[in-house]
């Protein structure tokens, strides 16, 4: 087998009270990409979306980790990507992620699947530096794992799988652009201990209702005192996207890694989609442009097309 | 029945990353406490322990919470409490706590069990604002609940009890005084957010550690860049204990509350003594007086004695 075909989902970082620790993967939307085995150590890069990617491998999302994995191999082999990307670029929902694990998922498939899990989230983070100056694990975890992550460190890197409950994700991505490395300046570089303690308490709440089954817990923990109130701003109608979401029956939810996109949780289908239409609601007339996604957490992360 | 004799366990707060949330009950020291219904509303404190603690109820850690409890009841009953003290005060390992947790719940079971375990704790809050001015629960829960509590939040009180594998204890108390209030004013009022990132990635790896009964993740997360590199500075040989306990083969540990008492965990009972004779060597080098205690979790909190 020289070719696999895989799909790579987008994903949710920080859950809230998790900022940089914790992620998420979800069921939709997805990438898909197909990657070959070349007999040179390049890499090549071709785009069938029409989205404005760089196509210089070093440049590339997709491009940066495999160029990594060649370098350590130290061996004649290389690849080329082609990506129908679905996951827009700077929704905040892991895009960049999204290239970055897909490709390394496919490479390690074609070599034979040499690579532990840790391995290919070491490589993907390659990706991340590219898109956005910072190696960050909080999007390509969770996409190479599936399910809940936890990033507790990343040097060294120490990744944690979280069991859940079937959680329902809803999915807001008003169409204004939020960069991450704009998000990340305006946060503070101190916080006051009084805050970091409440953090603290609910992102070991969070976890415990995760692995607890505890959906209400789950709900009293999706709380962020530090980030949220600062990076909310750049977000117009989250402070009431969030209130009339839970007053649908949301369980919770916030800015989706450093936005735009704001996620909610639910119980079940049927509220996951009242919830949706709350978002409609308030981004028709707002008169803001507008994406949407009703979905679930995806258990299994990037996969491999038969 | 009117009259109950209670056996009320020594705690340890904190547990390294979780500041002001994290507590853990430990089956060795205890206090005992016997407690009788009076016929009128007021609570009599008799000590037979030689410590100097306040005679005066409104003062003592044990009559604060009672005179709560008779002022929310609003009938004509009280409470006479004698108290044999084995946690020593100022030890670091919840001796105000006991005394405050073994008086709610000895008064309670005479009461017919009245109030929840939630209540318990609310009344037993008093008598930690007698001892240190403050109103914490990260002694106070675990006492009551037993084993591990998470104190998400106190306003509104959210405790939540947090399952884990059996672990071993092992405790040195040097004789040094090191107030709560002094301890709690010497940390900075703000903290790094790379720190609090860190702290909460810990936090968050303890909990899952402790849920999914994965040792290594417990002592891996057993860090704390926060409180401890400024605290640990009151308490003579800290680093040699923590360092070479570990060599011993301890999953790690640290300050006890605010201290001065270290405590580290170990799978087994033999490792745990092992980190006793460590403890023992180096205090008797530095020639400072100590107590030890080697013990486990406390799965049940405050007993009732048949």
């Amino acid at each position: 087998m020289n070719e696999v075909t895989i799909q790579s989902p987008a994903t949710v970082a920080n859950l809230v009270c998790g900022f940089d620790v914790l992620g998420m993967a979800l069921d939709a939307p997805f990438d898909t990409m197909q990657v070959r085995l070349l007999d040179e150590p390049i890499v090549v890069i071709t785009s069938r979306d029409g989205f404005p990617l760089p196509a210089d491998p070093a440049q590339n999302t997709a491009g940066a980790p495999l160029l990594a994995m060649i370098e350590e191999l130290n061996s004649k082999i290389g690849f080329e990507v082609i990506i129908d990307k679905q996951i827009k670029p700077g929704s905040g929902i892991g895009s960049s992620a999204a290239s970055a694990a897909g490709a390394v998922v496919a490479a390690n498939h074609l070599l034979g699947n040499i690579f532990t899990k840790q391995d290919q989230v070491r490589f993907a983070m390659f990706g991340e530096k590219v898109a956005s100056g910072v190696k960050h694990a909080d999007n390509v975890a969770p996409c190479i794992y599936g399910g809940i992550t936890l990033i507790r460190s990343i040097f060294p890197l120490d990744i944690i799988a979280i069991p859940s409950p079937l959680l329902y994700v809803t999915v807001v991505h008003p169409q204004i652009e939020v960069r991450t490395s704009d998000a990340r300046q305006i946060l503070r570089k101190e916080v006051l201990l009084k805050d970091a303690i409440r953090q603290w308490g609910n992102i070991a709440g969070l976890v415990a209702g995760f692995m607890k089954n505890d959906y209400d817990l789950i709900g009293r923990s999706l709380e962020d005192v530090i980030i949220e109130p600062v990076r909310s701003m750049l977000i117009p109608g989250f402070d009431e996207v969030k209130q009339k979401c839970k007053e649908a029956g949301a369980l919770g939810g916030g800015i989706s890694g450093s936005g735009p996109s704001i996620f909610m949780l639910s119980k079940d289908p049927a509220t996951a989609h009242e919830v949706e239409k709350v978002m409609k609601a308030i981004y028709e007339r707002i008169g803001l442009a507008y994406h949407t996604y009703v979905t679930s957490i995806n258990p299994e992360g990037v996969k491999i097309v038969p």
